[in-house]
């Protein structure tokens, strides 16, 4: 990570751009919601547009789907999320803050500068450790915790006409459920032989104590799942070709090498029914964090959602006859985070010769949100600038401005990460030329007006 | 609408061929949720994109934001949601069912026939006709009703770690206003003069007492809006502009014009902020129903949240200095029901002249989830055709069909709207051609393999 990069800037950038604002921020906000601008959008759709085309449509092993955030409450029974997707939650009784176990503990540990691993552990190992070493409130120090608390993440709501527990109905945690339940009816009008996978993107809910690190962890966020079913015995392999996979996607989309590490689950920290777990992490300004964790969960989604809605979701091998549950390899990764992780390695403070700086988003040209802008030099010639941007947005996304110097407006172009800056000066009326710049070498070229549309789609085909 | 079309056609099609699975399926689904299958994610984002780019991209006024669902409460008060975003609900005291009042009376006056319009209406009023016409219960047939009370529309949750009213927050009801809130925001960063316009797309959530007619209905539902924002005075010009704008945009992509009428909102059914209003619907088979609807809502929401918030949302002229809250135009549409409509309109049940009957999904090229299917004539050719396949997945979403006769294969693409399939046959192999039958008309074209890309190319440009 460039050392450049702060939190601090991507914020200010993303907020005075348009990418991302403080959610309903005229009412003073909401804990940690945003909502994503007119440039933000843009970004956000590439990124999304570029995931669906690599893992569905390019590849001829998968298929997508789009399933309702609201499900009916026996699938998150199933899944063990009403049973046990909760955090651990303790109360400070002097100052009353409230805070999760776990962090505070992790906090500690990183103070200290201690060699302990509390992932896996139990409240009650938690709760002794806290003991042990007199961990005190981050708030006013005191040593006068409650005991731990399981606290569910699922957002709760109530579908139908009276606020009674048989409507109670959750807002999905995660997209992944939407999936299985969904096999058979996909397997069956597809007609798919395993392998075969099933992707969605959409938006899912989780009720987390302590969100935070601008749009890192949000409670409301959007996830981009992939569920890859294939025949036990061959779920280590199509774990490691998924887990490349992703890999290979995020550097085609131009995050730099050095930022990113697998980091491997060890057997202690595994869920119970996962065999292998690896992250894909990104090192953020705050330190290294996941954006993609990629699991081997087994046969457990499936099994468990054959036994309680009584249904049988194995599959019959129509070649050999063998029929078996199928196993199920799990790529799954935040759309909000990893877009902060592209803003944050694209961002660069670059010395130029004549002294200045100038603030550039090296954003892969898929991915930035305007791919071209029209600059006409002076605003004589607005006409048939106008025109040629006219033409070019029934192809791109493209922006037109015709206010300030020249140098300013490539600056704005450049902080934003467009790729191609055209400029239509007074020699263009004559020549029917303009000057394409493009925005990492500054270098400019000048083309016949005719074949610039030629010339973006050429760089802007992926 | 051709007589051949009914919802259960529909639905069982749907099902079928992988559009959309009733949610939740193997749990015996919940009240009304849908899942989109592989076709039905494809054909829904198609209609997202096309929206997008007719509406935002290729516009040069509008750009398009994306805000969260879960929004600071005071949103609500200030839109007038939490006060009156309610239906008037009431019940048989004697079998204890549950009625929407107002839908009571109006399937009691088509019942009798009588030519009442109940819009706008108080509840005092409608109370009033029910004991004047003795309107019975529909399920039990008494005359026992509760009073009417009021049932707000909004799915409430719980943000953060207690269930206090403090946290209560509400799913939003729709995108419109997360639009307004960023008014200001999104002006000040594209630095966009009036009239100009924000776009979203996005869910949102009714808690409907009545969902129902498939997909028409829904309590999470998915919506594309557009808030259009000019000087006062202009707002009528607008208003009409964007009206032909949306009905347009609806005959482009091949709604059937005598499928389609506008209706002009009469004065007492006027929301009390609204000037005027129109709906665009869509002959559906069970009846005409709302598909699009514009508003001119004039400067009430910006208003309303200049109040509540005590933020300044007016606009000044940069030209004239003149200072005034701009008026807002507001095409609103659904987007599951308008795939509804699509699915709907481009159903045909046609007779072929060998006899057979074919179902074909004429949907527009733009639409189609599948673009086009790669089909060899035998198993022994599949080499080159796939191929051929693995060539066309990196431009478009391709099929890839060897089961079954050439004629079956063909009845699987025609129903669910691919426009080409393109069939490899032995001859293939000699003289590197293949054959390319057109969707509607059945022709068939025979080009060479290096030329399908471009072929293609040219007709699904849009």
């Amino acid at each position: 990570m460039p050392q450049q990069v702060t939190m601090d800037k991507i914020v200010a950038l993303a907020k005075n751009r348009g990418f991302v604002f403080p959610g309903s921020e005229i009412y003073g906000g909401l804990a940690n919601t945003w909502d994503y601008g007119p440039l933000g959008v843009e970004l956000k759709s590439n990124i999304k547009r570029m995931w669906w085309k690599r893992f569905i449509q390019q590849s001829p092993y998968n298929v997508g789907i789009d399933s309702a955030i609201l499900m009916n409450p026996e699938v998150w029974v199933a899944s063990g999320h009403v049973s046990s997707f909760s955090d651990p939650l303790m109360d400070c009784k002097e100052c009353k803050s409230r805070f999760r176990a776990d962090q505070l503990i992790e906090d500690y540990i990183k103070e200290k500068e201690l060699n302990i691993s509390i992932e896996g552990w139990t409240n009650e190992q938690l709760m002794e450790f806290i003991k042990e070493h007199k961990v005190p409130c981050p708030k006013c120090g005191a040593h006068n915790f409650t005991n731990i608390r399981k606290f569910n993440l699922m957002f709760k709501t109530y579908q139908g006409v009276t606020e009674d527990s048989k409507s109670e109905v959750y807002l999905r945690p995660e997209t992944a459920q939407g999936i299985f339940v969904n096999f058979k009816n996909v397997q069956r009008t597809t007609r798919k032989k395993i392998p075969f996978g099933i992707g969605q993107i959409g938006k899912s809910f989780r009720n987390e104590i302590t969100p935070g690190n601008f749009i890192f962890r949000t409670r409301e966020f959007e996830q981009m799942e992939l569920e890859f079913f294939c025949k036990p015995g061959e779920d280590m392999e199509w774990f490691n070709y998924w887990r490349k996979y992703c890999m290979d996607w995020l550097l085609e989309f131009g995050l730099k090498k050095e930022n990113l590490r697998f980091r491997d689950h060890k057997k202690e920290e595994l869920s119970h029914y996962s065999t292998a777990t690896t992250d894909i992490e990104y090192n953020f300004p705050f330190g290294w964090g996941e954006l993609w964790g990629i699991a081997n969960r087994t046969d457990f989604d499936l099994r468990q959602h054959m036994e309680h809605s009584g249904v049988d979701l194995s599959y019959m091998d129509p070649a050999t006859g063998e029929k078996y549950i199928p196993y199920c390899i799990e790529p799954s990764v935040g759309v909000d985070r990893l877009m902060l992780a592209f803003l944050i390695d694209a961002y660069e403070e670059e010395e130029l010769e004549n002294g200045e700086t100038r603030v550039v988003l090296r954003l892969h040209p898929a991915l930035a949100p305007i791919k071209a802008a029209v600059l006409p030099l002076s605003k004589k010639l607005s006409e048939n600038a106008y025109k040629l941007y006219d033409q070019l947005r029934n192809k791109f996304v493209v922006d037109y401005d015709e206010t300030g110097s020249i140098g300013k407006r490539y600056r704005r172009q450049d902080e934003i990460g467009t790729p191609f800056c055209i400029t239509y000066d007074f020699d263009s009326e004559n020549d029917h030329c303009v000057t394409i710049r493009d925005r990492d070498t500054m270098e400019q070229v000048r083309i016949k007006i005719e074949e610039v549309e030629k010339y973006l789609e050429e760089r802007l085909n992926f």
